[in-house]
């Protein structure tokens, strides 16, 4: 009995509904004793539905079955810049921390090309995080040309009630359409600390760009979600 | 020196740009003999590496840093039920194969709910996967309840130009409106096989749902992406 055989009995089980989100599966002393394989090899079947995302590790209590109940990140109905409205948070409602802004910055060539910055233009960076609890679940920093945010609360620690967006609005730059690209990958090492991401995890990376009614690319933000944690949504017509 | 030490140089080799997109990173060989250390470590060092989806192996020829040359799925501009229009595909387009069809199925729950069926309505199973060459890219399975494919040609093989959108409009039923919820996870083993999916690559799983200007929900759509060949673009109002 290999390690890949008894992850493929594991696996199956998981589908049939032997053992449900939640449910705590076979130790390895179990699984040495089922299937006469050393410790190693039961460690490693184990580690291979972890790999896969299929399974969670709780020290001290054992292996369970992953429950995906993920919270809805709906766009349409965004009322703040990162697209996550407290209303739609299940439960406890998401604590959001500004970590930092910064005034003046020299932008990558991702967020010039998004802003369509001249060379030598800054911008205004706000990096926020969503935590439950005290696990963060979206990581979002959002960047705004200097020409426009230098003088307001954007470039403040606090930019006020509505945030980001409703001080656009006040001086005539109010995002009226978006674009949002959404990309799945492994998360860095540096996500993966941040977040506290469960192996076996991806990322959602979306780049969200706000234009207002004159086709300017107002703020460009970079969303990094755990894709453990939530689904998006979008509502669109043909 | 540990594994998890020289993946982290190599990391940072690759983020500075030391290694760019497509480049050979050092052999086992050159890596034991730069610190010192037996194969079995600069072998796991990599292994770390090709997990995280920073590196893809090519059989007899080596390790590379991995490019990320997405297509665009353009959500807004489907004229395809994957939304995957032809005309976006740069250079060769993409082959649309139809898998099965299949009629007066049993729908899962999750099918059952979104077309919003009552016990025993049953529905027409439309298998499609996309390929680049012989690379296949997406998989897509749509559900059309059977009260409204019956007797069209949603429920023969070929559903004729414009596919289940073209025939649902000729009966009273274009899709006027789409929900799209995105999910990003790990693939299963059979998406890993069905789509070639390399290591360290989750899948995007889209379930796209269309509805006709009566708000019926005329069609629900299974859609997995390998997340290492695509960027999912939505385009909305606030």
């Amino acid at each position: 009995m290999t390690a890949a055989s008894i992850a493929a009995d594991l696996r199956a089980a998981i589908r049939s509904g032997t053992y449900h989100p939640g449910d705590r599966l076979p130790s390895e002393a179990a699984l040495m004793s089922t299937y006469g394989v050393a410790r190693m090899t039961a460690r490693h079947g184990l580690a291979m539905l972890k790999d896969e995302g299929l399974t969670v590790t709780r020290h001290g209590s054992g292996v369970f079955v992953r429950a995906f109940e993920p919270m809805v990140r709906d766009s349409g109905a965004h009322t703040a810049p990162d697209g996550v409205p407290a209303a739609e948070t299940p439960g406890a409602g998401l604590t959001v921390q500004t970590m930092t802004v910064a005034s003046d910055v020299a932008p990558d060539d991702a967020v010039r090309a998004a802003l369509r910055l001249a060379d030598g233009e800054t911008v205004t960076v706000r990096e926020r995080r969503h935590l439950r609890g005290r696990k963060p679940l979206l990581l979002a920093t959002s960047y705004v040309p200097t020409s426009i945010a230098a003088g307001t609360p954007i470039a403040e620690e606090d930019a006020g009630i509505g945030g980001t967006h409703a001080r656009l609005a006040e001086i005539g730059h109010a995002p009226v359409r978006f674009r949002e690209e959404v990309v799945g990958r492994m998360p860095t090492i540096e996500e993966v600390r941040a977040m506290y991401i469960e192996p076996g995890t991806p990322v959602l990376a979306v780049t969200r760009t706000a234009f207002d009614a004159a086709g300017t690319a107002v703020e460009v933000s970079e969303i990094t979600l755990d894709a453990g944690e939530f689904v998006v949504r979008y509502d669109f017509e043909a």
